[in-house]
């Protein structure tokens, strides 16, 4: 896989984060034609897929003829790389330019929906930083890192059916914590956090029996967006022993509207940071080119940047969680999205959520209204947006994923 | 809601577990018509749904015509009640036996499938002696129970995709796990066990933001099934720490065929046992007729029993467990599928796994044919089964689950 950095025929200047080396697929409508259906993103502008496809690559048209990606996801690697190919090649020719332009739908016209259905929704927790932060807050006094947890990406399943697309608005969620008086009581979540992660997509299903791995990663995954894992601490807290987070994470998980192909992050793939513990064979990367991504993340609270994770940073790669995921023969479905749990730098300024940037509300953050936040009061909003290197200058966007606060019910 | 136990036209004895009062909901084919398609139980006999409902209550028709429960769970509780009304109806009207006997097809030469489509799955760890046994078991030293189980119905999402149905065979996980020596090891699970639990089956969706409360249980739940929640012991313990189990879990859950309709338990209701901690008003069930249930489960290993759990000792009911899924304002999903965790009671021969049964290893069982178990060989098979009293002497039967260990691939 290379990266074509061609100029496109369309005015997108060489940086932008939807130039020609991107190329992310999404779900859109407009106003004029409500129906959902499939776009790829160029510079401002959404190529509307379908009829650009059944026009120059006919056979290809059943993958993208949906009011969903899930067709494309399943229609598998060799598909996938034959469509990138071809839009990258359509979108540099100016030849087409005339027939392809009433394909072309300005973005700022467009509203974007859940791009596929998710079937499966696994949380990782892959962030050295992260994962030694929450361990000293929430289990002071004992080693942060449990023993398992540099041998294996630890994770766990969350609920699918409460992930939601980018501008959904989020219901401050209600739940039982025990106060600091040991009182148990039922109410408002009063300390409502972010995650910032990446999520993998799953595009190729597996069969059941048979793990996925290491090299399985690009033929199973079909590319990445972002996620915000809303998180109620004073919930989760309470409930996560001894079977793991519930209804602190359940009440809703945002993604991005845009999904880019893994084959867009080839210039962006970096060595993952030295792994101080052997690994067992099936999540050893030694000896094949590792999956590190060089991914930028910010992280904005009501317009001012709090936080810029880097995934750069994260202990586990996606490649990893993937045959991890799978190393006791449990079956992939297309549409199963799993993210990497918070990303979480050594900086404080590299923080993914506000429980570690406020220090479980110790050091709460100042904004520049004036106000300090802990954590989220009802109608804040956060958009977490990213970017990866391309080649010769160029950037890899992911775009953003947004969500406010509402108050609870 | 009243059960009707009134005879049928057809010869099915009073005791019948699959008689006129209980009338479950399946998904079967035949070798003559490989199409699935929706039945009901009656007797030794299946009744073919649509074709019956199409002949005598069409506006019916659209719910049972699938080739699964989804449409009937997504069609609410009110066509639930009347189509069982019907149903119950026509097959004691023996003027409509000719007419109805067409549609009906001998069990025994019926394929069954997973019956419906599962959205989120959620396994609950409602059993107080289960709970105690494993939190000594897992945790030896410490106190058995957390200090939030009696606060609350822990629970945790499971992997929705590798939920199978009954006979479906289960390839022996392998799995990361530390050795009593301390060594990490990747390979076949040593400590293969099973879950004996009752499942309940969500048909009507609930919109994000709302909670469900208590009396909403009959609303959205459509019935209950048995769930053989597959368990690898060295996996899990490993795992688990901090966020729940994963792969020790995730690689197969068995369902049973049938769907017994919720209505169909009214004769068992039953108090669940006394709370000895006061409950929040949002799980308080001490001022409705609580939904404790009095259903036998027996266990066969290899056609042996080896443990008769009882639902009845649960401590949380599965209205509670909903009310706390939901308390959050996460949504419910048609084909949403909850299970209760492990039923165990007070008895050794009550106990739903066979970590407790052999108590970790420490008292393996001895079977008929001279061999000894602690957890699953190859080749083993678990037959979990179950029943509840219905009115007048009659037999509300859930079927078996049925699953056989392969060897790891």
């Amino acid at each position: 896989m290379t990266t074509v950095s061609a100029p496109t025929w369309l005015d997108v200047p060489a940086d932008h984060p939807f130039g020609i080396a991107t190329l992310p697929y999404g779900v859109f409508s407009t106003a004029s034609d409500p129906g959902a259906r499939v776009g790829v993103a160029i510079g401002e502008m959404i190529l509307d897929l379908a009829p650009a496809v059944r026009s120059l690559a006919p056979p290809l048209a059943p993958a993208v003829s949906g009011p969903s990606l899930d067709a494309l996801l399943a229609a598998g690697p060799r598909a996938w790389s034959e469509l990138r190919a071809l839009v990258t090649a359509w979108l540099t020719d100016t030849a087409l330019g005339e027939r392809l332009g009433r394909h072309l739908v300005p973005a700022r016209d467009a509203v974007l929906h859940l791009p596929f259905t998710v079937a499966d929704y696994v949380d990782f927790y892959a962030s050295e930083q992260h994962a030694t932060n929450i361990g000293r807050m929430f289990r002071p006094g004992q080693e942060p890192l449990t023993p398992n947890w540099k041998h294996l990406p630890i994770g766990y399943h969350g609920r699918a059916g409460t992930v939601v697309g980018s501008g959904t608005d989020v219901v401050r969620p209600r739940g039982q914590r025990r106060g600091a008086d040991g009182e148990i009581t039922y109410g408002p979540s009063q300390r409502l956090d972010i995650e910032a992660e990446l999520g993998f997509v799953v595009g190729t299903p597996s069969r059941l029996g048979s793990p996925v791995g290491l090299a399985g990663f690009p033929e199973h995954v079909f590319g990445v967006c972002l996620v915000n894992d809303w998180s109620a601490r004073d919930i989760q807290a309470w409930e996560y022993v001894p079977l793991g987070p519930f209804l602190g994470k359940s009440f809703a998980t945002s993604v991005s509207p845009w999904v880019v192909p893994l084959a867009a992050f080839e210039p962006a793939r970096v060595a993952p940071p030295a792994r101080t513990v052997p690994l067992l064979p099936y999540l050893d990367d030694s000896r094949t080119p590792p999956w590190g991504l060089d991914v930028r993340l910010e992280v904005r609270l009501n317009g001012h940047v709090v936080s810029r994770p880097r995934f750069d940073g994260m202990y586990w790669t996606g490649a990893q969680m993937l045959a991890h995921l799978t190393a006791n023969g449990a079956s992939l479905r297309t549409g199963d999205l799993y993210a990497s749990g918070t990303i979480s730098g050594e900086r404080p300024d590299e923080r993914g959520s506000l429980m570690e940037l406020s220090w479980g509300g110790a050091e709460p953050l100042g904004l520049p209204d004036g106000t300090t936040r802990s954590f989220l009061e009802d109608g804040d909003e956060v958009v977490i947006s990213a970017y990866a290197p391309g080649a010769d200058g160029a950037v890899i966007g992911l775009g953003e994923v947004r969500g406010r606060i509402l108050p609870a019910h």
